[in-house]
């Protein structure tokens, strides 16, 4: 079959791979009919993601029809439509048991970076039965494509985590695919304002159109300030951190409201200056979190009676063929204002 | 009357001062028949807390007697006995109206700190309603001095916003008295274990006269690498810092378990480092708080019930005229072992 | 001034009464300018609440004018226009810190009660204070009298105390004006679907041009098979009773989906059958609450960024001189298709 | 092997009965070392269990060892001593995934009651890997045998559901097993009162001794009126139904505080009278539940730290081949002062 291989830093290719089998008798092999790229294949890609060797397929997002099965899946059958979860999890652990599918001790994030990935047309899902989720039939595809990974990532991180609720202030820092995501979702709770800040007004457009209240561009160095202008000095309920630098992050301590809270979803591969000396008698809370997707079955929900429309975020599609080019549009967004891109396996 | 003033940076003096009197129609002047020194207070007299005025009488702490009560105090009549919140609150704000009396528009931390405070004979209480609480008859009103500040600090920064639970694991990086007061109030949600760490033995075996399991001495520097040990490598569910510094608060980071939390008492003076690259997937909570002293009614009810018991945390006593000799040893807490003292006014 | 005035069991009438002034240092005097008639002042109309006497001037809801404040008033001034909360909350006392304002030990719902209300010309507000809301230049006064109680009454008791959550079932029993505010504030929480069960065809017309998925009349008996085929077997996560009488409640019951909460809003009058003979195991929650109206400042954000739409209630205008007409015309609602009635006074 | 089978209404017998073996992937067979009766037994066999047909082998509580194991069982090896949940959950359904085991779609309450349960030499588990707990080496295992139903059913319907928090008043109806199972566990919380309420003075003498701070006997039809008095009219915070009968929730109804729970643990054949016309305004919740034992491994934790001591529930022992005699013991608890009674098989 046709994999996307990642040769080491800077390297990845289209290559020729054998169709995986069940392996444990709770796998299932699953045909991906759309999969996606996500900003982390990109981090892998630059070496900065040490657990995922080179020769690993990339990709841990996708819909798919089961095509195999083993001996111990109770929930699912062959030919079933089903979500590929970005988390595998057990189901039995004792993190597991507490909705912290993150922290499975035999899954967690490991789809595309300890095991093959989704960006070939097949792959085998370990833990099938609680890493799967079935499609009832006349949904759109490719939409639900958007809940393997970036609107529960959006939900869980930052809205959740957030503790977004009717009439508060809401501020999102960073207007990517993540950040939009975290826009989307958070309007499930009414907030009465969501400020976007970015650096790229196409994206602050696009947050506007998807029910952003207000937009700043950070470029001039005086989002702190506007934002608390807007806020009647107080500054924002909920700060979400969509980006995983030190200035943005450090930008969120400088907007949170007392009594508010920072959900971070960035990638940080460095530390960040905690200012204490300001914030230690601010009542704040601080999060971090790597998804757990024990929201998809209610996100699923929310799509199906329509209270959210994850095909927005969808910009570019491509054939597996042309996933190089794909990869190509994905990385360039600032000039392709690509968000969401399809890979049609 | 005599007070204890503020005299700007390392000085201070026990002068002769007016008696204070009723000005707003929410005030109540308070005999103090009992006060004590915090940990704040030096903090003031090294001149480190700004809002603070060469002449403040200082002292936030205390109970006493009401002398004299403006016509719109409703709930108190003179010569109630009563407990004074460290924490002045309207009831009427937004921030009180929400339990965060910290953030009082008009109230919070202002005792002892932008108006005259509780080192003296007489003090005047604003928002009295809503800032003092009446003592039952019979109780023991120098035990209740613990309940100005250090009880709610330790169980309001430290153990609610640590969300502590039956079983889970817990450690407190310092022993002085608010890390004592964390371990007191802990111990109201029967955690499995409470890990106890400091500098000084003397501190830790009276941590383990209060209820910690186990006790680190981090001198050696080798603190984290013990914790993890203890934990069978997982780290702590709730990691409360009641010291204040950058090394303790990146110690805090380097033992809490993955879903834990990191409860900060400490008052912090600059930043600190936070290792997001290390801490973005581990779905940890990083808390802040000024006391609100919201719980002072709880709190009130576990000392009558006997489920704990404050005068645990008093090792010295002075008169109002000894308090410079009171303030030298609470100051030099690690020869005197000195952790509450009282003063008598 | 003129007043409606409750002369016993059936009797009512618009008299001539002394313009009230401010007793307690706490008091307001609000000229009303608009108020309304609620389903409660019926129930006293009719003999059945024991605490409201003869002679009393009745009304909880309204907005109005400050005309006259006591001297410990600092929240507002003569000429601040307001909104009046049906529950009066000192703010002080135990329920209040606690946000339980409905049981305030020197409040709670006393207007047009214990107390003079709002179907007057000038009411007189205790702990006003705590008790008005300060109206921001430019809202649409009329549409925030619905603030008074019912949305917060709908908010409160039915959703929060409902807990709904995005993606979830709810079915609300009762699609009269309180049905309805449930209704419109369910949708805060982007639930899936909201079933209206009434048993008048107008009215269910009216809940799904408000938001509701699906209709059910409850006139045939068939109510709860149609609701548990609605929702595969399950029944629904949250119902909401409000209407407040055995069949209705009974009905919540059937309908409760395993883990479900049932959240009372109705008054009643008698005692219902718990069939806890079938609901023993299936962890369920059962809530009751008189509106604390604690969620009021929220609502009114929630008003002023247009997440909801209050004016939608209002069905029929009257002056204050015709205000028995628009009792007639509030009591016959199956004719009148009456929702909320405004009087101007 | 031996075993204990219901051969229908009002008969039991210790019957020869082959050994069960391991049907599903995810079976364990589990050597029963100590098992013990429940009250829900004695229902059984007064044929008020529908679910449970003649010829079942009874028992839903027990430790033992793991003899033999399916081949999709992860956690657990041949050898292992293990602590029986009476609850059978697959770790994969829609209510699993919420940690409603006790709902489990294939699992719940299945063991003793539709399939073979744990009076007997062995005993077959399904869904072995979330449905067993490994047992830590060294502990006293017959006192864990508290933990398979008794000690969760107290703590998850009553303690958890009834939200004790530090400080404040609890009431507990029924001092039976379970009840004292709810008086041990709900001092986790720091309770400031524990008000314990029974017919039987020896259970409210025993209660006392486990921790109770006050004791009514309801037998002279005043309890409600005590408990107010010893509360200041104000009724308790959390009140704990452990009986299962209409005068014993109604008790509960007149006992509850504005604001308060009453949590439901007894097992009820009829239908109670709710007061609505009463309780419709007191903010209060009622919560259901059959256990979900979700709380197992912390509360394993609280045994090991020695938080609490659940052999002091144990009264009674008997060798497997005297089951009967236990029954006997069990069944007239008032006579013989049975609280749980240990059968060694």
């Amino acid at each position: 079959m046709k994999a996307l291989v990642y040769q080491g830093p800077g390297k990845k290719a289209l290559e020729d791979r054998p169709t995986p089998r069940v392996g444990q008798p709770t796998d299932a092999i699953v045909k991906i009919t759309k999969t996606t790229i996500c900003g982390t294949d990109l981090h892998i890609l630059k070496g900065d993601v040490a657990t995922c060797m080179p020769g690993r397929i990339l990709g841990h997002e996708g819909v798919g029809i089961i095509t195999e099965i083993g001996n111990a899946v109770t929930g699912f059958g062959i030919g079933d439509h089903v979500l590929v979860s970005c988390i595998s999890s057990c189901g039995k652990c004792d993190y597991c048991r507490r909705g912290m599918y993150s922290h499975c001790t035999t899954g967690g994030w490991i789809l595309g970076n300890v095991i093959d990935g989704t960006q070939a047309e097949y792959v085998r899902i370990p833990h099938a039965d609680t890493s799967l989720y079935k499609i009832p039939a006349g949904e759109d595809e490719e939409a639900l494509v958007m809940l393997s990974d970036i609107l529960p990532t959006g939900f869980e991180c930052g809205v959740l985590n957030g503790k977004i609720q009717p009439g508060c202030t809401v501020a999102i820092v960073g207007a990517g695919p993540i950040g939009l995501a975290a826009l989307l979702t958070a309007q499930f709770y009414a907030p009465a304002e969501i400020i976007m800040i970015d650096l790229d007004d196409n994206r602050l457009a696009t947050a506007k159109r998807f029910g952003a209240t207000a937009t700043v561009n950070s470029g001039n160095g005086q989002a702190a300030a506007a934002i608390l202008k807007m806020t009647g000095g107080r500054g924002a309920d909920t700060v979400i951190e969509a980006v995983g630098i030190p200035a943005t992050f450090e930008l969120c301590e400088q907007i949170v409201a007392p009594g508010g809270t920072i959900a971070n979803i960035g990638v940080h591969g460095t530390q960040v200056a905690l200012h204490l000396e300001r914030l230690w008698d601010r009542n704040i809370t601080i999060t971090t979190r790597l998804v757990d997707t024990a929201s998809t079955p209610m996100l699923l929900k929310t799509v199906q009676s329509g209270k959210i429309v994850p095909g927005l975020l969808i910009t570019h599609r491509f054939k597996l063929d042309a996933i190089l080019e794909a990869y190509e549009t994905f990385a360039h967004a600032a000039d392709t204002r690509a968000l969401k891109v399809i890979i049609e396996a």
